[in-house]
């Protein structure tokens, strides 16, 4: 499969017109037909719903469009909570799957009717007590079977190495204590891969929660109404590799929840999923330019982004392909490596890369940041987020977040001595632009 | 070694009555007594100066106490630069030490009087054209001996694989080209390998450095008035491990000194050094506490920081040593993961760590945070940076830089439409406090 950028270097000229590279440009078309294409896949399921997760990219204009198309919001903390409740969401709308979770994020969850998905059965008593006794009617509990997750077609991951989750005695015994403490509908989730690409994830973990969901009710009574497939779905970064068919992904699961869940007369149960990467991740492209050119013992590129506006390939070492606006049909004879300016080696967004010759003001289109890229910026070396732009489906350019100032990164040191030095100094450079 | 916490569990209770868990807590006396140990350990060089590393370390009343010791500042961006001007440092109290640089940054650097360390020969036409055709009397430029660096004990780094520096080729060049734009007096920079422990890479690297030197000023009559061994000595972040003695580094370099450079008359040329790591890391302690514990398939503690607040252990697999407060002479009979709350499985502070037994509310003091700790903090999941703490030598506590607050972290959101919800939302909860 070949990657396409779903901008020209003619479009993007006219936006840095008023939008200075590097940022962050995702596309509505994509993201809408995408987040459609989801839910028919899951059509077959009258309460399906996608919440997305937040965390991938919390932005409330992406979110306003997805909730346009029915998304619910998966959110792991209180700003995460707050930026849905800003764009409406509310109750049933939201999710709060965290772990490790502090008391007065229950609480605000709680307030705001979110579902509360607990990651621990030590939670329950702390949430209790966090929320003066009395916990929700809807209540859903994180599942971790421990061991290997292996799927037929040798792909796996290590739940029982991961801190997710409750044992599956854990489990019941959770179900039971909260069936006594007054709750009376029951979700169950579980995470077992992340960024998978196969289309056998969702169907084989589906069948894993339905033969649990239906021993939990047998054996407690409880009333499941969900099953929350959570996130794991994911995208082919590299070119070369086949992306998930969400409509197999859908069908596969309708196969085993006619096998297993009907037959046990819990046709009635809704499937929730919390994906991120595979609703936003092709639909957002870091832009950057190319400002430097460097001749040692490799080739360098020198870009005007840095690990700080994507952090990836700094952190996993991951791959990102990338396009070299105006040079899509050019052959790629050079073999670069692109690099931002933290003084970190690891700072480099390709690696001994294949490329068309670059030349200096090319425009790269970073691919497949749509999620988890601009969300893990961090300002290392005192380096500033860039802005986020939304590609609208007539064409159109809508800023949707600004690039950060130096007064956004000094905004904590505000009661120190020298604050007033330093605001001084913000001036005069703010007055020169 | 044993490595100790530089305040009580009775110090942190007090503490935490004024700023909540979790928090970045400075050494002061640690920080002073180190500064005055390099400065002796370098007094034999009268020019010598240690420009302390500002990406370590970002906050300026760190900075303030350096520079009270006579550090100056090495800056990699505006920011830093910014941030130095705050505190009065200017012209040569600055080093620009920066790669893959922007124009502007140049600009800034140039008008502050900061000296400028040339990355790659490109960049001296680059500059000279952002800084309207003149260049500074002084410039350093940065070498890249490329190949693997080893010294004699077998440790070893991989010059010719990072992005930094110039070939030996382009430094004569470079040293040619700037001498006939006007430059009078020279540096030459080199970082070679990243937190070495061990007192031989100074002196090493040094030798080489004189070495080329020697060469340089012969070859192209460039008068090289410092020589800046950069960064790279570090700190034993393992208990077990010894640490650098930088008395004897310092003396390593000046037989070095004496060696090469005294003899080709070259002992007036002034020793620099960038450190970051060595003059804080020991000194800065991430303080948090145990405020969740789960046994599922491993023993997990979870705590109020999280991977936002000290990036390593995800980002490199770093070893930071930790320390229950109150637990110093405790048997070390249990085994967990400490885990912070973000959906990142690589959010552990510490895995398969013998600890004592760790009960709800015990503070963990986790060691040798004081460099890029703070600094590499991120937002992901939307969680936020914590404050950061002075603790003073007459043991009273100043808060040197602020939590930050949903408002600061929302701040880039301040143009869109559901801007006034999300105010309101964070009203409200503004009000409960």
């Amino acid at each position: 499969m070949m990657k396409k950028a779903f901008v020209t270097k003619q479009q993007v000229e006219a936006i840095e017109k008023k939008y200075p590279t590097p940022f962050y440009l995702y596309d509505e078309k994509g993201i809408i037909d995408n987040a459609r294409a989801v839910k028919k896949a899951f059509a077959w399921n009258p309460g399906f719903r996608e919440y997305f997760a937040v965390k991938a990219t919390p932005n409330p204009m992406i979110m306003k469009l997805l909730q346009a198309e029915g998304c619910g919001f998966d959110c792991s903390s209180i700003t995460e909570l707050m930026l849905s409740r800003s764009i409406g969401a509310s109750g049933q709308d939201i999710m709060f799957s965290s772990n490790d979770t502090p008391a007065n994020e229950f609480v605000y969850a709680n307030e705001i009717g979110g579902i509360i998905n607990f990651d621990d059965i030590t939670h329950i008593e702390y949430a209790q007590k966090a929320l003066g006794g009395v916990l929700p009617e809807t209540i859903s509990c994180r599942y971790n079977p421990g061991g290997v997750f292996t799927m037929s077609n040798g792909i796996m991951d290590n739940p029982g190495d991961s801190k997710y989750g409750m044992t599956k005695a854990q489990l019941f015994e959770a179900f039971k204590m909260l069936k006594d403490k007054g709750v009376k509908h029951f979700g169950i989730h579980a995470f077992l891969a992340s960024n998978t690409v196969t289309n056998e994830y969702y169907p084989t973990l589906a069948a894993q929660l339905f033969e649990l969901a239906v021993e939990l009710e047998k054996e407690t009574g409880a009333d499941v109404s969900f099953i929350n497939l959570s996130g794991g779905v994911g995208i082919p970064y590299e070119p070369d590799k086949e992306g998930n068919d969400i409509a197999a992904i859908g069908e596969g699961v309708r196969k085993e929840f006619e096998k297993i869940l009907v037959p046990a007369g819990m046709g009635d149960v809704s499937i929730y999923t919390e994906m991120g990467r595979f609703m936003l991740g092709p639909y957002g492209a870091l832009v950057t330019k190319a400002i430097h050119e460097k001749h040692i013992y490799k080739e360098y590129i020198g870009v005007d982004a840095c690990a700080v506006n994507l952090m990836r390939p700094a952190m996993y070492g991951s791959y990102h392909h990338i396009t070299v606006l105006g040079k899509e049909d050019a052959p790629l004879d050079h073999v670069y490596d692109v690099t931002g300016s933290l003084c970190e080696n690891n700072d480099k967004f390709a690696i001994d890369r294949k490329l068309p010759k670059i030349d200096m003001g090319d425009y790269l289109f970073i691919h497949d940041a749509g999620a988890h890229g601009f969300a893990m910026g961090y300002n290392y070396n005192g380096k500033l987020w860039c802005a986020e732009l939304l590609l609208k489906e007539d064409g159109s350019v809508e800023q949707i977040r600004r690039a950060q100032t130096p007064r956004d990164y000094f905004a904590t040191l505000d009661g120190l001595s020298m604050y007033s030095e330093l605001d001084k100094i913000m001036k005069e450079l703010e007055n020169r632009k």
